[in-house]
């Protein structure tokens, strides 16, 4: 049995200690300064406050003073922030990893550089620490469902593959499932990009909630009887056409920085898209848009909490259009991508082109 | 404006005059024998008993015997059966048709035949009839949803470009909107392995139903605190592993059948799985299964009604194994379908292999 240290304890994070204790591992979740209330919880009463499962033996909690403490010995280490915490786990985590650690990544995301360039964490994680061998977890796996140990099943991605089959080994369970592969940028591209194309599929939800009420409305006011089963129900046709389009530019962009564009329509692609749409707050984010809502106000009433999927949509398309000015790639090929940049950062009203949609003769 | 003649007044068949009476079209609807009283109701209150929208006016409705006056100048004709209706159609309604006039088909499904091929409807059509030119519609589309002009986008495969093109001029519409492709068989593989998958990705909903009944039950005896959120919540990770999983085995088919995998990632793969899905038939059947039920105890509940999602799992599963003993195919690159054979085929207990889901390499 080894030691997995866990760095971040938010949801996704604290979840991984599920299946790794569930191994007879020792576990050692570390806070990030955000964190604090966690771990005192976790140190007082064994109890996450937002993680409802109860937190097995054989986990220890760490204040991020302490993180030396609880790097000693350990057979592998967990990056567990969001994509907001990467910068500080790269300037206050990274230098601290002892050489030779391997380090497996749960957050999710790209970063954009002005020359339209994207990149995974784990290849700026390597930049920093060229000595460690890094992986990342992409795949349809919500934290919750995870610690309620629901058969869930995920790719490990790492340029070496065996650092990847050794967290695989280190974590499979029965109920989770791992598939190694050395494709790293095709993995964390989808699972990037699902959280901009679940605002996108929520749109449809948000514009059949509208159209519904409009029609409840009117109803009330003309008592005139209305054709077609206005009957409250969301609308599944919208929803799969933009549940389509975003695999169809999923796999475009994937291919674009040079991934196997299989991967969309697999386990971090189509599973996390939806595994994602009837996830929370980007399913929220995305209906209040569709129901015609301006990004200013969608943001009073998500109470400005700032989500992954506006971040990467904005630095996606940020850096298709840098591309697009060197003639790198068409912004055509991504109608619904630019339409989403739009909506969050010009206050366009909403306006799908639906026939901008589609294989568009399947030449990519 | 044309004439459109649809041969078949079920559900898709009769919503397809929807679109067609909206761009001027005169249509003519024409009933099977099974159709009776479908086309009665139509002709005698302009209403569709089981199509809940208001029948627009410009249609008209014709029973089988008048078959002849219906195709009479027609500029397209619409195949509107149910893949069980196939057979009557190819042999009673394909050899009245009018030379040169074009063939649309809404039927989803594929021949097996003893030697392990496989064949689509526009091919077995066209072998019967060589002299037309047959195109297909695949994507996701649910019939109550296209005659309440929601927002719908598909796919017309035809091995004549011009005829799929023809079909979509026809037939586009600002809510209907149509992507012409030469993949017939990346279509017509996706569209007909959709409706086997969903039932797929619905024994994890009937898995959560159980689980969440039998925790209830637990928790009423013992009444003690259970770990983890049993909160009577379908769980999604497992469903979003089975949706990967079934992408995953459907671009397996379809390049083993010699058509595009992306299609699979796009409009008649995954976005027509993702309706499929939140329909009605096939995911109770689903369903019944993940909880645990025998499929002959299924059959029951579902009063005898076979399902596409029977005929064409059991078709398929037939096909690879023939392949198999030929050594053109492993079944083990089809551990979900076989497995969905033996819980319809053999009365084999439910017993998903989550370890042997996943892209394996992506050698694929």
């Amino acid at each position: 049995m080894g030691i997995i240290t866990v760095i971040g304890s938010g949801l996704m994070g604290s979840a991984m200690s599920i299946p790794a204790s569930d191994n007879g591992h020792l576990v050692r979740l570390v806070g990030t300064p955000l964190d604090r209330e966690i771990i005192r919880s976790l140190q007082e009463k064994n109890v996450h406050p937002t993680l409802p499962c109860t937190m097995p033996d054989g986990i220890s909690a760490f204040q991020f003073e302490d993180v030396r403490k609880a790097l000693e010995g350990a057979d592998l280490v967990i990056c567990g922030v969001s994509s907001f915490g990467v910068d500080w786990f790269a300037q206050e985590a990274l230098p601290l990893l002892p050489a030779g650690v391997p380090v497996l990544n749960v957050t999710k995301g790209l970063l954009g550089h002005s020359d339209g360039s994207l990149e995974t964490f784990p290849h700026f994680f390597a930049r920093l620490r060229p000595d460690l061998s890094f992986a990342a977890i992409g795949g349809p796996c919500t934290a919750y469902e995870l610690g309620d140990r629901r058969q869930t099943l995920v790719c490990y991605c790492s340029e070496d593959l065996a650092t990847a089959k050794f967290a695989r080994d280190l974590l499979k369970t029965p109920y989770y499932h791992i598939v190694p592969t050395t494709d790293v940028i095709g993995v964390e591209c989808s699972v990037a990009m699902k959280n901009a194309y679940a605002m996108g599929v929520s749109l449809a939800i948000g514009m059949s909630e509208a159209e519904n009420e409009q029609q409840r409305n009117v109803k009330k006011v003309e008592n005139s009887l209305i054709s077609g089963a206005h009957d409250g129900k969301l609308h599944y046709n919208p929803q799969a056409a933009l549940f389509a389009q975003s695999c169809i530019e999923m796999r475009r962009l994937v291919r674009l920085l040079g991934g196997n564009g299989d991967l969309v329509g697999g386990i971090p692609g189509a599973g996390d898209l939806y595994v994602t749409i009837f996830g929370g707050r980007t399913r929220r984010l995305g209906t209040l848009l569709g129901r015609g809502l301006p990004y200013s106000e969608v943001k009073k009433r998500l109470a400005g909490v700032t989500l992954e999927a506006v971040s990467v949509t904005t630095r996606v398309a940020e850096a298709l259009r840098i591309r697009a000015k060197h003639k790198e790639v068409s912004l055509q090929k991504f109608p619904l991508l630019m339409h989403l940049d739009a909506l969050l950062n010009q206050e366009a009203p909403l306006a799908l082109d639906w026939e901008s949609f589609g294989e568009s003769g399947m030449q990519e």
